[in-house]
């Protein structure tokens, strides 16, 4: 294990753990009934710029797979990307908990989806014989560390629309995004045209904090139900929403997220100053992934670093920076590599 | 709301809320790969007297639908109690989780299934027509707040066995049952022939902490990928590790469980005094089921205690203690129902 | 093996038998999108004197489950009989193809479900943590051979749908209902609160033919869909439609229904007049329901008739006379009881 | 609606129509526990060459759904090409069938999966976080009318074996792959490592015949209730039994695909002699993909042929030919092209 293996190797930033250790006096209400959560609703209500309906989660993986279960019907199609953590990294959990919905992938260099490859993909709408078009799945940031522009997610999400398709957001670094854009929570998701999020806290800062972010009232239908029977409605549900609260509260989330990204850009930079080591992904969030000579690899692993090039397209080595990442721990990565 | 409307309005102990401060200093390997993960299982190893395998979860209803579903074909059917948990409180999870299968449901005076039922209920075994006996579930504590006795657990059990059954407990009050028998949990489990336990933590000190057990490594079979897409294997794992530890280390758990074993004792013998107050069940544990007269409901719901009949039976007021009730709460519940 | 065991050893009557060779002529359109299939829509809205939706299945437990599929949300609740035929006969067939429903039993001595019980088992509607009321299933025949009154059937579906509950019908002995009460098939489906009906046609003269009936087109929903999923949309449909129309032609189905009825009378009146000898559910359609001397089962047995008391309650014998039984069988079976 | 629009716009051929007829005198044990559908076992043993064991079915969706869920895990893939029939022509059958597995696509110029691109793909054994390889699909004939060669077949599934998976084929147009190759049954499956096997009927010659074929005894398990629970255990399966019997019986089977494949040959070959006709795939079963002009297209529209460039790859015209295509259907095609 090393630090730069995964954001989630992180614990709970201080301001998150204390809103746990304050929301444990005394009783409240169980199952979300507590001011805790009344609180996320208003607050996140209030950073969206609308109206949102908020259910807690505690991994993304229930999250992703609950938006996208009320999202496509049981015979449904999910567009997403071949890369994204839906397809590769939830042990089958979307069409688990949509009952059988097919994910459509599509490939790209840049690990975003695009509007031409979706449009040549939403066929057979109607056709009794094909599972149907329903959801579109953005992941912002995205697996390889890449952001999407925010026309970009408008021209998705305008094609999706256009085709009576719905469309979701993983927000499992939605605070990476957001930092990195420099754009209001409010344009990034339903100004442009997103349906439903997923807003991931755990990876930056929470200890395990996820929630699904509703825009439109009409689109929750049988959620409250399917939330409870996945076993994602907490009896104790105030100790997630405190924590949520906490994490968006006096831009505890931005100043986290901000951290991680400018490591990651100082590790990126540092990286590509080596003239063997090649970046695969631009470095837009807080993942770099980089082509390293077999040389690099053993000198990190000899540190204990425990790269390969096995973490997503078997092709590249993946550094993740953290909330509390510091330039120490990337000056001494990079040092460990100038001896190669 | 009120403090005896369930044992889930409580917050954490101490001993718990420290594991999990102490638990968020540095980095550590995600999902399970954390020393307080590999220190819980060798814990409840201790604990139990025998190598058990530990999946930790953090929902009781996540931790019985995973539990049965591992033990459950698609096509297979699950006994139980008609107020079992799994059967009146979960939105359908084991069902879900399973895959379809189906709940037969038992009736009884005092909340617990037996053997004479559960053998008059299974058949057909081997006949494709019908819905193939699979898995008895029993709850201890029960919901009624009575507790199996030892030889009603080992009857159940051979029965199922029998058949070719397996056996699952739902332990969301696991440690009030044990507090109540004043048994190891080895006797009250595998020793009795308990195959795969739900062991709860939440209600009785932690924070969100459930755990599946199983007795026989041999019936793990598929579950981690059961688990993972279920959304229930946690990223930052060791924060619900750390709690689970924390609450078995030195009695923890069984103080908790004794004291509010002992509260609801205090309550059930304070109501018995009034005469025309009967206990709907006998208090074995930490709930307390009364028939009340509509003047003592609206005396409590005057001091908004909240109460009504409709929670489990729809015949009973149900009154919960836990592990941080103290006796002037009873005497002030008491006091109040005398001015009737 | 015996002519008795049931109505589905019998084969297919000459009209059916004729139509399928018929429809063998030429080329057809595949899918339902053939002249059979759209005869048959109209003929079916003619004898129901309603437009009704009609999609052609080739099983009774293939088109009971499409139809509460389309009726109940994953997290609903299922009313119906302990007996059943979806609960105790098609191996969980309406939990899975619903996804997950809970099948909510209910007990009687005549074999139907009645409102006292279904009003008191209606509970929790809104409650998050409880599997939600959705759909009640009357099966007409019923599986004990006892009918539903028209009133029954009429109190029972607006307790349904003062509930918000949807009401199926298992018509897989439709005709032999129709032809007990003899009524119109308006008046016992849609005319008395059924929604959906599972229209059954093997069992009485088919070879292989039943049919899902919506009398309510905005019910039908993503049922197309479904259907298909669940592969019951034949692609060579015109077979299944041409059956269907033939069944419900020149009152052939009917015909038979009657036939099926008069010798169930028949024998039930011969059984009667043993002194030890009790019928165990009054005759009204084509099963009969005796407790035999054990003296008669051995009778029988040597004959091979194969009778036992494990079919249904495991408290009685069950014969059942079929569309082509006549009366020399029924002497025949009376003769040999008559040496016990 | 044309003759060339598919091979299931044909119906019965007579030797299948008259084994319906037969089969239809007397009584005859309801599901399969009748004397054709013994001896059908009999049969397709003989014609294998090894023991088998075999399960009808109504539509090849089902016999696929069903053969693919028996052999896969609710969180397995399944690999396939992306234009089989089970990915793109089954609403989703498979993911329904298995409770949630993932198909795995892959594309290829000729229609068939590779080796090499299997390889590739199969990834991730033993990591919770990802769906698991479990089952290779196989179309023979494909869905493109080419064939897999025998050496094909042995190195898929050879590989297939080496990483731990099962393999099934989907035999929809098994008779034309068997007539194209001149190979015998048991060389085209087991013994080129075919586990399971969709053995169509419906298309080549039946009313509505398929059937799920196992090689291997052991890997049946709990096939049977999977078969009851999808509704595709007949309660007269005598009839689908009798159908497939006299199918496999006087090598009518093989007559009918040989019929089929010559037209398709004819076809191919009148339609190669048009400078500006390219087909888009070899012609090696019983279907024929062609670019054609728009003018053809026209030509062939106002004589209601109703082609489309849509059917599967959205860039040519497909023309099935069938077991009853005479060759003055041909020579009427092409001479309406001829005008063009």
């Amino acid at each position: 294990m090393t630090i730069f293996s995964s954001d989630n190797v992180t614990g709970a930033c201080p301001e998150v753990m204390d809103a746990i250790v304050s929301a444990n006096e005394g009783i409240a209400e169980s199952y979300g009934n507590d001011k805790w959560s009344s609180k996320l609703q208003t607050k996140l209500s209030e950073i969206f710029e609308t109206d949102v309906v908020v259910f807690p989660a505690v991994t993304g993986t229930a999250s992703n797979a609950l938006a996208l279960s009320v999202l496509t019907p049981v015979f449904g199609k999910i567009y997403c990307h071949e890369l994204s953590h839906i397809n590769t990294d939830e042990c089958g959990a979307p069409e688990f908990f949509s009952g059988g919905a097919k994910l459509v992938t599509m490939k790209s260099e840049d690990g975003k989806i695009n509007t031409n490859d979706l449009s040549k993909n939403i066929r057979g709408t109607g056709n009794v014989h094909l599972s149907q078009p329903a959801t579109v799945c953005m992941t912002q940031a995205c697996e390889t560390g890449t952001v999407y522009q925010l026309e970009e997610i408008q021209s998705i999400a305008e094609t999706a629309h256009e085709h009576g398709l719905r469309v979701h957001m993983d927000g499992a670094r939605f605070a990476n995004a957001i930092a990195s854009l420099n754009v209001s929570p409010a344009e990034m998701t339903w100004k442009s045209g997103i349906d439903v999020l997923s807003f991931g806290g755990t990876k930056n800062g929470c200890l395990t904090a996820e929630a699904v972010v509703f825009f439109k009232p009409e689109l929750v239908g049988n959620f409250p139900y399917l939330h409870k029977r996945s076993g994602q409605l907490l009896s104790k549900m105030r100790f997630v929403s405190a924590q949520l609260e906490a994490y968006v509260s006096n831009d505890v989330w931005l100043r986290n997220a901000r951290n991680a990204n400018a490591m990651a850009k100082l590790l990126s930079e540092g990286l590509a100053n080596f003239p063997d080591i090649k970046l695969a992904y631009p470095t837009q969030s807080n993942e770099v992934f980089v082509h390293l000579p077999s040389s690099a690899i053993d000198l990190l692993n000899a540190e204990e670093y425990n790269v390969s090039e096995d973490e997503l397209d078997g092709k590249s080595v993946r550094f993740v920076t953290a909330w509390n990442t510091v330039s120490d721990d990337i000056d001494k990565l990079i040092s460990t590599i100038s001896n190669k």
